[in-house]
């Protein structure tokens, strides 16, 4: 959570002259997104959210994530929308660096979940999943089996220093789910990063958005799931809520229905979608700088997920009847 | 700029329920001031900052900032209002810290300064003078000639780490400067760090408020002009703009007269001021952690600043005819 770059009244006077959003009237860097600089926007217009993309964002995948946005909105999901400018570009550039303008989103990321957050995500996920379903661009999924042999080739060396035994255990894990992962299931546009802190709850509950589309790629839907079962239905100390999980794939199945072959594959699913985050967090635990904005997270939490996932055997022990 | 605290949802929900400005609609922490954490806050009624005071305010110096902001705003000041709860209070506590709400304020601090923007700073400084004359509370200045000598005593030992005989010069002006500081001029409440992060403006340029009060003491009111010199009237490359210093002291007198002392002493004040940023950036230099989430100030601006007024021998040289 931290602003890279700082964005000068000068630098954001002269971007406006270029949209129809009238004049700003406020500008404050906020702590909001890992990879990028944000900035709340407030013109005579109304309030926006300015994002320079930094040198972790990949600027040939900007126009799908762009794209993917303006099309949810387009569909009715409540999501950041792109703001146009005259010529019709969402992207721009800004103090040398990718940026683009987007609509603000009310809400909050709730901090003690509920089985009825999890109810709402679910319906969220899967209105998510149908709505992109004619999105026409495309993006591989990088952090997908195919990459995490890379990735941990990268830290395989120091694993260790993390826990004794780490790297045989992800070896055997890593071994196993490649083998295992399944092709045949259904596919489209996933979100891939709904945590908690991206997802926008208003009292009652009301989930009011969906935010941070920068992950966002093709894969097999129910992975998404899966994700969310790792970010969602662990409590604190590590135990696993089943409550919460049967919570989230009922609301899933309310909106679009799992098949046998989706239900099948949850136990490996999940233990893939631990093994991703325990990879990630891996290599930035052993490459962040001591000295860098951003603290990088514990990869523990994904180890003790990744084993609970590897004893599940059945859809059952999410709470799927 | 830095959030050093997180605040929950559910934190702010059960905040808003002893005040009078709706339920909360969002809360971004945002990267403002360097010594306590602020989030933007949106309610069903308005949007408004969050501050919640972290170690390195004195929370026996709460009443006085939040009374002087309340005042200040009775008088017409721009500046943020503390927002009471129902029972009258200002001062709250939240995640076991002294915390207040206060209205948001529109308008940005100026990047590129132009006299204009002096001008307007003059203007707006003295009319808080005026404003303030009557403010029942007071507070020392503990950043005072008194002060000094303290503060330089914990980094005499290592301040020629920054320069090979900073320990020598700082001595010697700080004993001229203590010998010769005058104690007959009019005195009242200073804001004592206007600096151009605290001035916002809206194009035009229009002057929009002031902001972050809580360096406000009682002291010489010229010594506030004196540091704004400072603050406002050298370049990027360290020469002093005797045409900015020209407009700001002219726009403080088109509204509060200074009488000949007050232009006598500011070569002296204007060192005396320059001597004390140089010891706490020097103090904070020396003192601040590798890991820490803010980046210490360069010292060395405000020695080359110290040097200028130092040679300074008349107010002609900022610019008073």
């Amino acid at each position: 959570m931290a602003v890279y770059t700082n964005v000068s009244d000068d630098d954001v006077t002269a971007l406006l002259t270029r949209y129809d959003i009238g004049e700003v009237t406020a500008l404050k860097g906020i702590a909001e997104g890992v990879e990028n600089s944000n900035y709340l926007l407030r013109t005579t217009t109304g309030t926006f959210i300015l994002t320079l993309y930094e040198k972790r964002v990949d600027p040939d995948d900007l126009p799908f994530f762009l794209g993917l946005m303006d099309h949810l909105s387009a569909k009715g999901i409540i999501c950041p929308t792109p703001v146009h400018d005259r010529s019709g570009q969402a992207l721009t550039r800004l103090c040398r660096r990718p940026a683009a303008i987007t609509s603000f989103l009310d809400g909050m990321g709730v901090t003690k979940i509920k089985p009825v957050h999890c109810r709402k995500l679910g319906e969220a996920l899967a209105t998510l999943h149908e709505a992109a379903a004619d999105f026409r661009l495309t993006r591989r999924n990088t952090l997908n089996p195919d990459g995490w042999g890379d990735l941990f080739e990268k830290c395989r060396a120091r694993a260790d220093e993390v826990q004794t035994g780490l790297a045989a255990e992800i070896d055997a894990g890593l071994d196993r789910l490649v083998r295992a992962w399944p092709d045949d299931l259904p596919r489209g546009v996933i979100h891939a990063d709904l945590f908690p802190d991206n997802v926008f709850f208003m009292p009652g509950p009301t989930l009011s958005g969906l935010i941070d589309f920068y992950f966002a790629c093709n894969d097999l839907l129910a992975y998404d799931i899966a994700i969310c079962l790792n970010a969602w239905c662990f409590e604190q100390d590590g135990a696993f809520n089943i409550t919460k999980s049967q919570q989230l794939i009922a609301g899933y199945r309310s909106v679009r229905p799992l098949d046998t072959a989706e239900l099948t594959a949850l136990p490996l699913l999940a233990a893939g979608a631990s093994l991703r985050f325990l990879l990630t967090r891996l290599y930035d635990w052993l490459n962040t700088p001591q000295d860098a904005l951003v603290t990088p997270k514990d990869p523990h939490e994904y180890l003790s997920k990744l084993r609970f996932h590897c004893k599940a055997r059945h859809c059952r022990d999410y709470g799927v009847m």
